[in-house]
């Protein structure tokens, strides 16, 4: 752990503090379709702690996951930098963000944004951003606006 | 305002916290895509007010709506009855919920919540869900697990 | 049915296609997750049948419904106007599309497209867009770019 | 090209057309909001080619994405395995799938499937899938239903 800690730049409280507050979101996920809980736990710059968790939709494409709804909450609050992101679900191994999460956490986070996947018994793998969304494409990537020709 | 107070059960001053929460709220958008800021409150069960923006993505498929900011948020905070949703625009007339976020919000709501539409000078337009949304299916409509054969 | 057709402008024979075709499609579907079969078929302008079914996905947000494959065919097929949309479950009374497929279909078709909704016994409910997604927002509801401040 | 092709199992001629068909598929592309044309072509086991481009909407969220369109085709006529997918835009370097996109892709390919980005120029960057979804899921990573508590 303190290895960790000291790659990844956190405190170990920091990190406990993910893993625990990660683990205790999945208790407010709404899951009736899957049955899968996600709890997420994010570490702001500014060493605040969001969490989320998934919820679903008897539609089920409308509904939305843990990473999403903590970033969301996040990123409404006005935070735009994080120093961490945490995911923790009841199987083993620990499961990923999706694809769709991965590509709105790298919105908002640095290529070398940690982020922690928690198993059912609180062993993590842990990958930076670059790592679980490689060549990706983010805000920088669109064209400027004027370099287009105009709409219909 | 009384009474359209009446008529849904509100009390003015919620009434009026709703359409200065929702119009607050969309100074906490991140819409640099569509430069379409969208905010939106929701009233609890309990009355507290639960407020959410648009936070858009370089993949626009992968962003989200104000409205399903704040279920997101609301749901996971542990809330699941509402007395009113408000959403509120820079445009005129008001702008309404797009379908996908209707259908989110149906998971939680009664049909004959008001969802409030405020445009961009504070006029705005009532609608219950089921008017939004009619003929609409939410949890109820899947059919049980056991009724269906067994996966793969 | 004859008096449907005068209704919707329709002819017996396509009627009785967009039925036969939208029951068809279900069993193209790929739903192990929900194990909810739809399909849909819709007519195009100049009488041409494009058909889909769902798509789901093990992140189910991530999937896709039967309305969207089959109009994302259509479209990319270069059709633009559209005369019928019909759906077709397992189930009575027959599901109706959910609000996110009302939403992609809004910005194609015209408020007066009839949508009909078939269910497991070939029984049906027949709506107009407008009526299932009532004060919708489509192509014409954004503000033109221009208007808009820079962005950033 | 012939290493590539010798590299991924795939004749010149299938690259040729999948370069080709991803390219002229951005002609197809439904994106007044973005003005980013995106073309898709997919190669599947038996050798047909099946294209697709980005459908967008006024809701963004409700859009969808060229991959998306393509394997919804796809699977919806039936296809399940494939050999390669190849992606064609009109910035440089070209652009890779969002990450929804890897997610629904990874649904249907294996691991090892080479997904090409091609761009303006016709200048490409290869990978396989799970170099661009490291460390994913797909269908098998859901528990078995049965071994989940019952729903509600
Ligand atoms: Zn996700
Ligand atoms: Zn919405
Ligand atoms: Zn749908
Ligand atoms: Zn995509």
């Amino acid at each position: 752990i303190s290895k960790v800690c000291e790659t990844y730049s956190l405190k170990p409280t920091q990190f406990h503090a993910l893993h625990s507050r990660s683990a205790a979101a999945k208790a407010t996920a709404y899951c009736p379709y899957s049955r899968f809980r996600v709890g997420c736990s994010i570490l702001t710059e500014n060493d605040q702690h969001i969490d989320g968790a998934n919820v679903e939709n008897a539609a089920y494409p409308v509904g939305t996951c843990a990473e999403r709804v903590a970033f969301g909450k996040a990123v409404t609050e006005g935070h735009r930098k994080f120093k961490a992101v945490a995911v923790a679900t009841d199987i083993s191994p620990p499961a990923s963000p999706c694809g769709m999460c991965r590509q709105f956490i790298r919105e908002f986070c640095e290529l070398q944004t940690p982020i922690f996947m928690f198993d059912k018994d609180g062993n993590f793998v842990v990958m930076r951003l670059e790592q679980l969304l490689p060549l990706s494409f983010g805000p920088e990537a669109l064209p400027p606006p004027g370099s287009l020709p105009a709409r219909g």
